[in-house]
C-alpha cells in the first residue's frame, strides 16, 4: 500500500473501510457480529493504526444491535485515528434513517464522529438489492449500485435524522456522484407536494444535503464528453461536496492522478484536502507532517 | 376527461393506462389475476374505446403467467387501438428482463406492439420496493419511484431483451427522465469492464436506449435553473425521446401547457406528436382528424 497509494501520491492521510470484513451488519447472528465488528475495529488499530501515521480507520459497527453498536462507537471515542463510523449492510430490510438505527447516529454526534455509508452491500454474500426486483447479474448489480446509497439518503433526511441530530455529518462512499442532482431535483418537488408527513423537516432536502452530506469521487462517472459530469455536479456545488476517495486496491480504483485529470483544476485542493478536513473536522496541524499534499 | 384534458389542448390521441386497475400483477392469485386482465382490457375496449375515436388503449397483462399474458395480447391483435403492453407490477421479484418474461416480448413483437413499463408500482397494494431496504413513507416511496424502471431498464438491456427481439420498442412511464443522462454513463463505463458477463450484447448499453427506448415526461424534473433540466435532457437527445405525458387525473398531474412552457420550443413538435407517432409506428393518417394537432 506504501509503494502502490501513499507515497507515489504523497497521501497524508488515509482512511480504511475494511474489505469483505465490512459485511458484519449482513450476518444472521447478531451477538457474533457485534464481537466480530469489535475483534475487527481492534484489528484495524493493532495490525494499521500502528503502522504508519498516515492511516486512519472507520469505526465499523453491526448494526442489528444499536445500542452495542453505539457502545462500539463510544469505545474509541478516545483515538483521534478512528475517525468514522461505517455502515455497510442493512440488517433490517429498513433504510438508515428508520428510527431503529439512531442510536448509533446519537453515540456519532456526542463522540464528534461522522457518520459514513458504504454502497452497494446488500446482505452477507448477497448482492445490494434493487427497487423493482433483485437483478441477476454482477454487471447489472453493479451498474445499480448507486440506488442503495440513495435511499438511505432520502431516508435521512426524511426521517429526520439531521434535525434530530443537527451536528450530524454524513459521507456516502463509492456510489458515485451524478446521480445526486436530478435525485435532488425530485426531492425537493416531492417536498413541496407531501410535506404535510414530514412536518419534523425545516428545510428544503436539498439544503440538508447542502449542509450535512459530502461524497466521495470513487468511481467519478464517465460522461461522454468529459466536461458533462463536472458541469452536472457543479450545479450541487460538486467542488466543496466531494472527497477524493481511490477504492484501493479493487479492480476498478481510480487512481489521484486519474481523478485529478477529470475534474476541473480549481477543484483540486478542495477534493484532495480541504473537503475532507471540512467533513472530519481536522486541521492541517491534524495531519501527518510531510514534504507535499497530495496534489497540492 | 374531453373537457379537462382532450379538448382543452387539442388531443388527437390519448392512450389510457388504467388506475389502480393496473396493479393485476401483483396478485397473489396468478389464475384470478389472468382473467381480471382480460375483463380489463374488454371493459377498456367497450367502455372507453367506443366512446371517443381519440382514445387508444393499453393492453393490461397478467405477468405471472406469462404465456397466457402473450396469449391476451395476441387476443388484441387485429385492434389497432390497443396499442401497447403494459407491465406495472412485478410478480417475480426478479426484473423485467429475465427469461422468464420473455414470452410476453415475443407477442409483443410478433402484433407490432411496443412494451410500456409504468413506474413507480411494487406489489399489490404496497409501495414499489426500493434498492437498499424498503422505504417507509409515502413521501420516500415517491422520491425514489424512479429506481424501479432504472432497474427494469438495466435489467432489459442486460439480459439482451433487444436482442433477442430486435424489433422491439420499450416506453418507460412515469418514472421521470432526468436520471437516465447519469445512469447510462455508469452502464457504459461498467459494460467496458464486465462484458464477458454478457456476450450476447452488441454494443453499448446507451446505443440500445438511443434505438429502441423513449420515455414520458411526467414528471418532468424541476431543476433550480430551469434550462439545467433539458441541457442534461440534452444529452441523451431528449427532444428525441421525451414523449408527453399527462398522468391525468392524479394529483400531480403535468398539464401540456406547463410541460411546453418548461421545455425549448424546438422540442414542442416531436415531444408532443413526432416522437409518439415514431414510438407506436403511426403515420398522420392513422390520428383522428382534426382542427389542429396539440401545441402545433
Amino acid at each position: 500500500m506504501r509503494r502502490q497509494l501513499l507515497d507515489r501520491a504523497d497521501v497524508r492521510r488515509a482512511i480504511l473501510t475494511f474489505g469483505d470484513d465490512s459485511h458484519v451488519a449482513g450476518h444472521h447472528n447478531p451477538y457474533f457480529a457485534t464481537e466480530l465488528a469489535r475483534a475487527l475495529n481492534d484489528w484495524s488499530v493493532d495490525r494499521w493504526l500502528s503502522a504508519d501515521t498516515r492511516l486512519a480507520s472507520s469505526i465499523l459497527v453491526a448494526s442489528q444491535l444499536p445500542d452495542e453498536a453505539a457502545k462500539e462507537i463510544k469505545r474509541h471515542a478516545g483515538n483521534p485515528h478512528m475517525v468514522q463510523v461505517m455502515l455497510v449492510d442493512n440488517p433490517y430490510n429498513y433504510p438508515f434513517g428508520h428510527p431503529v438505527f439512531h442510536p448509533i447516529y446519537r453515540a456519532a454526534e456526542e463522540t464528534g464522529r461522522p457518520v459514513a455509508i458504504h454502497g452497494g452491500a446488500g446482505g452477507w454474500a448477497n448482492p445490494a438489492s434493487t427497487g423493482g426486483g433483485n437483478v441477476n447479474l454482477y454487471f447489472e448489480a453493479h451498474t445499480l449500485w448507486p440506488q442503495v446509497v440513495m435511499t438511505h439518503l432520502v431516508s435521512f433526511i426524511s426521517q429526520g435524522v439531521f434535525d434530530k441530530f443537527p451536528c450530524l455529518k454524513l459521507l456516502l462512499i463509492e456510489a458515485g456522484s451524478a446521480w445526486l442532482p436530478s435525485l435532488l431535483w425530485r426531492f425537493d418537488t416531492e417536498y413541496k407536494g407531501l410535506r404535510r408527513e414530514v412536518p419534523w423537516l425545516k428545510r428544503l432536502p436539498s439544503e440538508y444535503v447542502a449542509e450535512h452530506v459530502w461524497l466521495t469521487t470513487q468511481p467519478l462517472e464517465v460522461s461522454p464528453k468529459r466536461e458533462q459530469v463536472t458541469q452536472l455536479l457543479g450545479w450541487i456545488d460538486g467542488g466543496r461536496k466531494l472527497v477524493y476517495s481511490s477504492d484501493y486496491p479493487h479492480w476498478d480504483a481510480d487512481e489521484i492522478h486519474y481523478i485529478a485529470s477529470r475534474i476541473p483544476e480549481s477543484w483540486h485542493r478542495r477534493v484532495f484536502f480541504e473537503n475532507a478536513l471540512a467533513f472530519y473536522g481536522w486541521t492541517e496541524a491534524d495531519l501527518p507532517t510531510h514534504d507535499r499534499m497530495a496534489i497540492a
